[in-house]
């Protein structure tokens, strides 16, 4: 198998941190040329985003949770998708709003404001794709939301979704590093809560992946 | 328990379709009031989004993929999210698309174009969240992009993600439905494979749900 990631794309980075935490290791290979994905990525994977990850048998697995999920259930302890119905459900519901909240708020300003994006507003398509203007104040205005709600849910609880890390954590710390870094877009000081569990998730060996 | 839906929403709508395809009853109310959901739902659950499953411990279960991943780890069967690791990771992968591409392609046009949802640009917000321009003409060029890819992937599998059917068919539906009266587009009818799978699953019972 092996596993397509590309520079420091926060999505890419969703698996690669999900396999440190669960002692993984997986051949991987970058599939960009530049500033770009590569032409013989693309043509290979008409979807032409990553991560992605082909299996033996040639099947290619897009999306970062499915590629987690493929490893969960091949490898499941340490769980990082909850173990009863409760916990699977408030992990996959914690996880899904940090992506659509977090990363997409961050994807908003990033995409639509830096030159490199230009007709790339989304990703994977062969069509240019303009910028649309707005979604910077949008995409902000987005993260602000996420950060309230996740300071409150984090006051007496350790990690996102209770007292275990799980992909939930893992997405929100991708999508805080990459507001961060790519859409200047920091928590909040009075948010301490959110502060306290980014230090500590920071300073995880994964967080380096 | 109770689930909280509310009117012809696609999002609740998810839900009620996977319970319909389990065989699984469970207790639904309305959590609106006229064209929006009620001031008493929003203050009892502050993320003011439906689908939300209430259980009897007070839990609040939101994501409507995460309410359907809490039925499904207690009714393994039907199997709806996959049964081996390979089948779960496609299932999730394809759900993830048509929700990322279908559902919020058919969102991005409505939603910024429709007088009811002035200033409710994206759900759950208390702050006035202002329309997009240009974010229907994006929405539209995603559901096209989505369109060709399905229609491409259901050439030679019955289903969206294979043999079975699987909650990556119904979120395909409620989006493509979604686009069809909420966004005024529709499948080509170039896609015959797409138009094929669309008609079969349309008339499966749940699909009334």
């Amino acid at each position: 198998m092996q596993l397509y990631v590309w520079g420091k794309a926060p999505n890419p980075r969703r698996v690669r941190m999900y396999l440190v935490e669960k002692g993984l290791a997986v051949p991987m290979q970058d599939a960009g040329d530049g500033a770009q994905l590569s032409a013989s990525y693309k043509s290979k994977y008409p979807f032409a985003m990553v991560p992605m990850l082909e299996l033996d048998d040639g099947t290619q697995i897009g999306e970062a949770m499915a590629i987690c999920r493929y490893f969960e259930t091949l490898h499941p302890a340490p769980a990082l998708m909850g173990t009863d119905a409760k916990e699977k459900a408030v992990i996959e519901m914690w996880e899904r709003r940090a992506y659509d909240e977090g990363l997409i708020g961050a994807a908003e300003v990033f995409r639509n404001t830096h030159p490199a994006f230009k007709d790339r507003s989304i990703p994977g398509h062969a069509d240019p794709v303009p910028q649309v203007q707005g979604l910077q104040s949008r995409g902000r205005q987005r993260l602000g939301r996420f950060f309230e709600l996740l300071d409150r849910q984090l006051d007496g609880n350790e990690f996102v979704a209770g007292n275990h890390i799980s992909v939930a954590d893992i997405t929100a710390l991708c999508a805080i590093d990459f507001a961060k870094i790519r859409a200047e877009t920091s928590v909040p000081e009075d948010h301490k809560n959110l502060r306290r569990w980014y230090d500590a998730v920071s300073v995880r060996p994964s967080a380096a992946a």
